[in-house]
């Protein structure tokens, strides 16, 4: 098999004409889709309706050339679209497809995407250990179809599960279903630090007997590098797309990836540029930068109200959240350390990289 | 004269218990203060009141302790705040002083401020020549007042002028004299612009030709790369703050300046570290970055919608304004090259530094 | 011919379910739908496409029903939909449906809709001679369509028009076509009052000489009050739905419209309700409310920043558009008295109603 | 005693012109000034200084013509600042003033004021039983100074609590004594809580034994019709204070208040308007509306996320906070009714009022 990544600018979240083009020039074949990755230019929170409309387009789309209903795509497709696209960022998303292939693996390793999901998840199933476990199970099941063996060979593990309105919620709770909290957006970070969890449970990053539900938000020293997990109402369960080095797979692709230790951390992202062979340096030149295909990064608003001893402004704010705040921050450092502003940056971060920080993976032609 | 620069962190505009300690320590003569420059926990739009309760508190607190009634103050001494600490900005204020020194200086030239002030204006005079060379013939009082002969000296000319509220602009177009727009973040606007050709034209960094009303907004290449410029209800004329470096001060303080191409320019934050003698690489030090005593950065998110060929979602959301999107972003790319938050860092970068771009100054102790 | 309106929740904008099981138990016959007016919770401005996804995901129900492609279905269907459901307000959609009946009139009047399409524009159009002219043309064909002779008979004209982001303007002025304004939010207020002054023109409120764009935002008098104007990115060419009382239907719905002459005219409202039989008092009781079909309000922020003498802050704030705060609060007076939220209460009523009000139309079962 | 009511436009939170006018004119005498309660226009949230700022403003006028220091004023005066004039809502204050009166109280009641603090709190004191019960020992204080021995007699009890940053919570955790949450937002409603039951306690509302710690926001039925309570960072304990009707008090002034069934409840409203002798009719005539000295709001968007059966969107709204839709909403609907903008609105409404609705109370001049 053979992984490709193409990325395409989205001017509109109803606007596919930049995948529609590829596949009418034949560079991708809509059956070799296996997973849609991209940022989206709404607020990101449980308002947040452009991923829900750039997934409908694009199941429509892909489906129209497919044969596919919208519905058989996105049974099958996982589309991970996050909110906001804050300061220097720029709306995105980035196609993978699996092509089988003649090449023969070189010896090495290439680019390999696995994907799974699990059962649809109800508001009371949010952040506790079924959730956990079933997303563990999620991801042994993506690692296999990624022909991932050792879990150090996975460098990112992206997961979109379920965030659910009030309503949602409340009816839940009057059928004898009480979820977590009744706080949709503080919902919405219980699936995100259940789904780490998971992550960190199937690839050995923690012990089983540390990624309980007891832990969360609790144990903050449990956590995944390797997660980036998003939620949103557009999607019903744990949709989840491993992503890793396999010498099953050919093709020019790589993938590295490091935690961030805090909002700051230009060291981590350079070490994953290191680690694909770009040139030192404050900023990836511009020529180089076309190497990259896609970089993902996850990142949050230090709880403590401190950044390197400094207090941030971040969780009291009324007017913008947080995660608009961080993702603008975090994202432009991101940026100006790659060269590129088509990046994948995320908040909510919980038991996603170190407290206070976060992670960060980047695809990139090999040099 | 010796200049020195203190900069306290600011938990609430209301909030001067650092100045205050400095004061009673002995640290700080209020006496000896010329000017103060800081960033608020505001929107650093039109009803951003946290400039003018910091001004307030300040003025009262410097007033208690020189015997000056408040307003005696506030004549005599600038209070430049920009509101805005998003992303991992952090809040604080810079306290200038100028003390007289029998210090010899040593041939060299050591950091030197002076500042001026213009007549009021109104909301017709603002954006217009007479605003244009009130304020060219105030940073020239002011570089007298500083010792600074040489305009290739001059490294950052911070200036704070008046914003207009709707009824404000009313009120003069029905008394006949309307205001260049009836927009009250516009005029913010077309002032800060106004301003920074009184700078360009007073330092020689364009011909007087060009300085004129007509090329504002529209010949984007007359510029200033020295000059910051905001614009705040809370005062009434452009008070001008000049600082570089003169044989007439000394002392262990330096500053520099470079201009910012646009929103990634990491080169020109490296360019401005590297002039003070910094280590080269990503990130200065922490040690290293201790010897940081203040520093500013304007910017914008470019006109054209583009940064680096790739769209930014800035200037069409309706959520969040342009400005605080933009200070978020390359707060934190500076944040992050300096290793410091508590950076001024403004919007609306209308002729200051090059279109889509900005300019960075920063004041150190030399190494 | 017999017009009737249905109305349905929207819990998101991809949620079409009402609608779906309307048709499946047959209430609906989707080749009868001929309008769909709505509220999207999105924020109404530039960047929200909460309306592009209910308009897509309209399409492709009503499409998948009647087997006309999503674009056919566009093509003959105008999908208005204003985004802010600010305060009380709730997402809604109201389905028009005009079919043909055996009825014999009985001599009244009965409610009676029509629609026209204008060519399509280009953000050089907006706001100027030819979309004034073009509009009022489509005006008098909806009308023809609607059955309807006399223009008093016209109580309620909704268009919808394009919405263009910054790229898209940017690019018509590379063009050598300059739009009126270079800001999008802007250019969308010039689109809505050429709109507006094209109802006006072709149902005679105001002379021709009036209707020009000369006047646009200068000669605050010349208005329509049966107008409301949308903008969004969503659609290219003015969507016109003229919605009266004609003798050539039948059926028991019945409209009423009153011009608003400012934010707290709650006599306009009862007016309304009054003309339509409801009972006097501050608000109509539930039972009667239940006669309620549908109900259109515009309104703005008024222009000098005075409400009845005292200042109100919507025009200066940073945060909040001045049009989600306008849509919240008139939003709220006009559900008190009518005791109903699913209304569709829609901003930047420029030049529909009076300067500070707007307009307000109902539609009602006959008592 | 005499009770008068001042209501002045703040066109700035540190434009305290209008009080100043009104005592340099002698129109009021300073040292009687028993308490100021307005609206800013902040957001009312936790980054809002707009209140701060006004405080300090006001503190210092009053102290400049009485001779007191700042502090001296803020320990006799409560100013209590609720922040956010959303829609159309103006800023303003009315300031409280209770002078000796030689007039023989007519046998009939007038409006009388009593003011009382309870000690500090820290961050772990709010929301629980020793807030309720210091409130309310505050609340019968204030009564006694008031001159009402029957709690039928209070009309209106505002209190204003302190609010916390994330770093004072945080750092009270540290020292072991966690607060009720950690979310700063959070935490003002549960000081808004248990004020609103130590009111409760006070005055009968309820029995003792339901105005429980373990009842908060638990049991929605218990719950003041009197009670309004605001939270900011400004106040460090609770300021009680108590308006009602006595016969120790001479003057022309009365007020009435009645609960509110949820945001759309009219009739509410017209029963305090009807009580105070206004006549009947949907909106109080601008003549008659000229006897209103200040009227008092609470309001909060239903927790179940329903208005009379219909969905609405204020608690799943990420751009903008759920308080501040509801202000817009009810605040525009009381204005509409009572003719009159410069009304102190306030979200929040936790037990003060019926659970979704809140509470108004009107002060005027007898008819």
């Amino acid at each position: 098999m053979r992984a490709d990544v193409h990325r395409f600018s989205l001017s509109d979240p109803g606007d596919v004409s930049g995948l529609r083009a590829a596949i009418e020039a034949g560079r991708i074949d809509p059956a070799t889709i296996v997973a849609v990755i991209g940022k989206t230019p709404g607020n990101g929170l449980v308002n947040d309706y452009t991923r829900g409309y750039l997934t409908l387009s694009l199941a429509l789309l892909i489906g129209e050339t497919t044969g596919e209903t919208p519905d058989a795509v996105r049974a099958r497709v996982p589309f991970v679209f996050s909110g906001g696209t804050e300061g220097v960022l720029s709306p995105h998303y980035a196609v993978f497809t699996a092509v089988p292939s003649d090449e023969q693996p070189n010896g090495g390793k290439a680019l390999g995407v696995g994907v799974a999901f699990t059962a649809p998840f109800e508001p009371a199933d949010i952040g506790r250990q079924s959730q956990i476990d079933m997303t563990a199970a999620a991801v042994r099941e993506a690692m296999e179809k990624a022909g991932i063996d050792d879990p150090a060979d996975v460098h990112f593990v992206q997961i979109k599960g379920p965030a659910f309105t009030l309503a949602e919620i409340a009816e839940g709770a009057a059928a004898g279903k009480p979820a977590a909290t009744d706080n949709p957006g503080k919902l919405m970070g219980f699936g995100r630090a259940a789904s780490a969890f998971g992550v960190a449970k199937a690839l050995g990053e923690v012990g089983a007997e540390q990624a309980v539900e007891a832990n969360l938000f609790r144990d903050m020293s449990v956590f995944s590098s390797v997660a980036s997990a998003s939620a949103g109402v557009e999607v019903k369960c744990n949709e989840v797309i491993v992503i890793g080095m396999s010498d099953k797979w050919s093709g020019p692709l790589a993938i590295a990836h490091s935690p961030l230790a805090d909002a700051l951390d230009v060291d981590g992202m350079q070490a994953v540029a290191g680690a694909l062979g770009f040139p030192s340096g404050s900023q990836i030149p511009a020529d180089e930068a076309g190497r990259i295909r896609a970089g993902f990064v996850k990142c949050e608003a230090a709880r403590d109200g401190l950044i390197r001893g400094r207090p941030h402004t971040m969780l009291n704010d009324g007017d913008i959240d947080q995660q608009r705040h961080i993702r603008a921050a975090v994202g432009a450092i991101a940026a100006s350390v790659l060269n590129d502003t088509a990046l994948f940056v995320s908040g909510g971060a919980e038991h996603q990289g170190p407290d206070g920080g976060g992670m960060i993976a980047l695809i990139c032609e090999r040099a």
